[in-house]
């Protein structure tokens, strides 16, 4: 890419990440409900923290670090860039303030556009994107995290956003997709994480995966078959999960005067029965796919069908373990944390969110979280036994 | 009392609450460090409730409640009246905004106002007072709270307040009592809280007690002597308290380069040796005791001696657990949640502390904590043995 | 004591401990089910290990310790007398053998013997007079570990015992106790444990106790009239312990087809009406006296009826927190563990029940529990308030 | 098989069991130190449990139940066959005793003869054998938790036992596995569990695989090279594990005097250096791997190599997380809870170990344990990245 293109990418995600955060009270940005939702306040600076650690640390000369205290706080756990703040604590910080991360946030991005624009390389251009990506990836958390804390207020706050979904109006049919040797993970020079690297082949058997989510009327119908009830459609860990958590619908979702309503931004509503079923953990959409006879497509089956698909609205469940390529090589030093410490007991979701940047999509992109997550904007894709 | 008095009494008590929060930052306002820890913004609602719940809702005919989830949102514990907020959740409460609970604290006030101006009873009067009280008691509460929320930021920010301790100047001496029975408990007109009612008589040891406080400079003694690893001190319950805790020295304290330090509503200090220790539990103030050779005075010795006493510090642990007195009468209905359920497995302190509002204190009032407390203004003060 | 007395007591102590553990099976003796209560074998060697290490070691010159590992495995909490077990542990270890406790019993008792035979003094006897004393209270803490063991398996082994109560025939009565001060604590040469010494005035109220211990019959109309349901006669502790415990009758007690049984060291029988209702903990205690419109006593009241007390089948609650006497002294060293270490948050029970030896009961015997406790042979005696 | 040969080896496998236990103290029997661990009186009935619940009651029509709480007692985890206990509360299961445990298994298994030499059918012959093959994966569990119960008596006591390994003499070397399409998964007609069925292709990149697994010598290196403490080595999950249970050594390693040793089923011996290392997680497997430059080969390259690999000593942890083959199906009823419903969170082991039964061992074979599993007989092999 071009300078002027990166520093116009970096521009407009840094504003971006400001403008979502916009319409929260300032009692929301530091509040932590649970281990996985992080405070948006740390979002905010945690992304600029980014940037300041990683290049003007490194590369600019005659940079003051904005606060000594920062990198202590706002690290999120790169072990290797120091002490890290526990993550479980995150919800005690009131201070800093908003208004001081936002005075942090325009101190870096200025520091950054000036860095460029005097004296830059290719090093630092490429670690400008991969901060970009990372600041994207955080926008995305973001919408989850806000979503998350204003969903668990009493009285069900509205917040304006335009993260909606659509209707799937596409005539319901499954994509073939026939056995042999195919080629998965990330060859073009576009920028990619290193955990789509290591392109190689990969054997798939015959199978058939189908063009639409699953929708809200169709998971009615197995809460209304008693899923959540029987024993043999769930793995052990999950139906351990659903009974301590007395889980038994999706999250958001409550049952008013016999109907189901959910929080989506804005008070209680109706669930709309048309649209895909979203904030499903992995063990509810394998559980939902035995129901139907069913299960999840594979991340290879995935990644060779998305080209049929119309993907986009939600991340996908996959059947797949989130495990390194065959060639999968850990970058240096932090940024060599970024993937590969996590490949283990996560589950791949694969094509992208309402709540992912423009861009910040594509076929091979590995997304992973744990499978009792409920708070991302995950969705199910069946595929045939 | 007047009305006028009482009217006066009530808006004083109101602003009073808020002038105390004014110089936090809306982030601090809603955090909860831990179970005993509330959000100020809770104090500020739930103080205001109070008046909602017990006198505009019974007899004020025309009033409508501020919101229909304030009653769910800020009732304490009061489980006559209503479905309550699980007490570790209310740091997760970013809605209502803290101006929204400023509006409700104006509305009440002014509500209550009208209500006795228009038409009123001994009965409201009372409750009124009761309000007072119970509004005062939140004052003091603040004061710990604050203290918690920004003595645990990393950054240690600076909070303008006048509540600091003075050096207590006097000649060490010991007050003798003389063995004997003694009247305790609440005889006068005045107000008091049932806890302090039902006057009886009570048998006294001869005895002696300390005319000072305990002083930084001899709990730094207890420490530099080993107090805290020597469980022959301590109680079996207090020492595997401070050991799971990893408990060296009193709240608030740190040891910087070989001296001590506190965070006392600024950046951390040096501790200064002349002032009395504070934030202790009473596991620590009973370990110094027996260190010295001396025992806490029970709450009777501390009562028949008070007057002698330059008290008001510092609240002090008393070597009495908290106990009905023999003619102890629960009022009826929630009032009577009041104190009496908390009649078990805490402790007595007497006197006031610099938290204390003026007038909120005297000779027969009896605070209690759990034993394991030291983030409230408590004090040592020793008795021969 | 003349020796020889107390030569015979300590066999009979030791053979007594033996045939209380008989009818055990070997599987019985490891298992710990809570850190409460401690398994049958560990008794055995604790109170083994107590006569080891504070009269053999120090005073037989000869003696060599019966395996080096047991002052480490059977030490309880004397911190004083080296590193413990954590007492949570102690239901994993299998091995010492249950054979071996026995050699390593039957070891000690003859060295004993041996010692107070050849070689004696007035310090000795005195401690072994203690250590009687203390593996007396091991009995019956036998007795209620045995039962809690035997009671939580699901078969509900039977058991060979003569630990049964008996129905209180006499007539309801109150005994009156006029105003005045009264002498308390140990005042004779009999033995007695440190913490009644410290005899002292003390002043007690106009009030009257029952005469009769409450009735299984009496707890079940309590049942009935839902007093597990009303928080208002509840502690807040009390109500919490119950509501997050699931406890709706005393311990053992199971509703079979609308009839209630417990379990009494034999299969599941019918509740007896007729009998003093046991294994409620204070919180229950307080609960159904409140309900009555009564209170429980204070240990001084229960001290000074005493002699008018049919007293002896379960220990009694009393409303007193466990507190040092004006003139509690600790004993030296490890010793001195025995009892002030847990003056705080523990209730006093009077009296003696039916699993305390013979001559272990006492009108100033201090018995003490933490108020959730269950599992000991506790009962419910009334006062009037 | 014929009808001979199964009651052949029905009777050997019933009887194998009982002997290996047969050098445990009756106390040893009942213990359950975690939640992984089982008391070995559990296997002993769980296994034949096994045989009554599916077989006997299903097919022998004048069966009558040993005992009616059985079923109750000793199911594990099959939730269509009834209600079950607890895993955690295992342990207290004092009765029934060692002694009618075994009257069960001789009950159960002379009913089982009983039922085939009168009157048989290829269904009861298919149950017998997967009984026979899950009393033989007990027998190996019963190796593992008999060895962590004594491994963790502070006396660790001596037991008699043959599962000893032995040194892997051969040179060492890699072998090449071609890049290629392979046949993947059981075939044969002889017995296997259903998750090795559904024989599939699968596409294998060029690699070497170690003939060796990984020694104590080796494994010393990768401690005294710090590798337990840099944190670039491990995966999150893996160094959250070791760093929050203090792990610093494979378990039932113990440092004396600067020197390793461990337990083996007799007192504490040095470690020999020349055998392979047993008894770490798959975190230390993965980061001593990391470590060495090389990685975990795939339970598919571990097929593929197999046939040239000298295996049988250790499992051999695998860096394929545990999933269904594309053509997976599950048993109906409670046999298909056998293998399915555990494929999300654990990796696959391949191999066999020194405590696997005889003739229970194939390429094909698929264990799985979850990462964080230590008790296992488990080992490292490594393969070139």
């Amino acid at each position: 890419m071009k300078i002027e293109t990166i520093i116009q990418k970096f521009k407009t995600t840094r504003t971006t990440t400001e403008k979502l955060c916009k319409p929260l009270a300032i009692e929301d940005y530091s509040v932590q409900p649970n281990e996985n939702v992080s405070p948006p306040k740390w979002h905010l600076a945690h992304s600029t923290w980014f940037f300041e650690q990683f290049i003007l640390i490194q590369f600019d000369k005659n940079y003051d670090v904005f606060h000594e205290d920062f990198g202590f706080l706002f690290n999120s756990y790169y072990n290797n860039a120091g002490k890290r703040v526990l993550q479980l604590n995150r919800g005690l910080m009131t201070r800093p303030t908003v208004a001081k991360v936002l005075d942090y946030r325009k101190h870096v991005t200025d520091k950054i556009i000036a860095l460029v624009e005097n004296n830059t390389s290719d090093k630092i251009l490429n670690l400008i994107e991969i901060g970009i990506n990372h600041e994207e990836q955080h926008q995305e958390l973001l919408a989850y995290d806000i979503k998350f804390i204003l969903g668990n207020q009493p009285t069900f706050p509205s917040f304006q956003t335009e993260l909606f979904l659509k209707e799937e109006t596409q005539k319901a049919e499954f994509i073939k997709i026939d056995e042999g040797v195919y080629e998965i993970g990330h060859t073009t020079t576009d920028f990619c994480f290193d955990n789509e690297l290591g392109s190689h082949k990969s054997y798939i058997q015959n199978t058939e995966i189908a063009n639409k989510l699953v929708t809200n009327a169709e998971f009615i119908e197995f809460i209304n078959a008693a899923g959540y009830e029987d024993f043999n459609l769930w793995h052990s860990e999950g139906w351990d999960f659903i009974n301590k958590n007395n889980i038994k619908a999706p999250l958001y979702w409550f049952k008013i005067e016999e109907e189901w309503h959910y929080y989506n931004f804005d008070k209680l509503e109706k669930v709309n029965p048309n649209l895909p079923v979203m904030h499903c953990s992995y063990y509810e959409a394998y559980a939902f796919a035995e129901w139907k006879g069913m299960r999840l497509p594979s991340e290879f089956e995935w990644e060779i069908a998305s080209e049929k698909l119309n993907y986009g609205q939600l991340w996908e469940w996959t059947s797949s373990a989130y495990l390194p390529y065959h060639n999968f090589k850990k970058a240096a030093g932090a940024l060599g944390e970024y993937n590969g410490k996590f490949m283990v007991n996560q589950h791949v979701l694969r094509g992208s969110s309402i709540a992912t940047p423009k861009n910040h999509s594509r076929k091979t992109y590995r997304n992973f979280f744990h499978t009792s997550s409920r708070w991302i904007f995950s969705g199910i894709r069946l595929a045939k036994k």
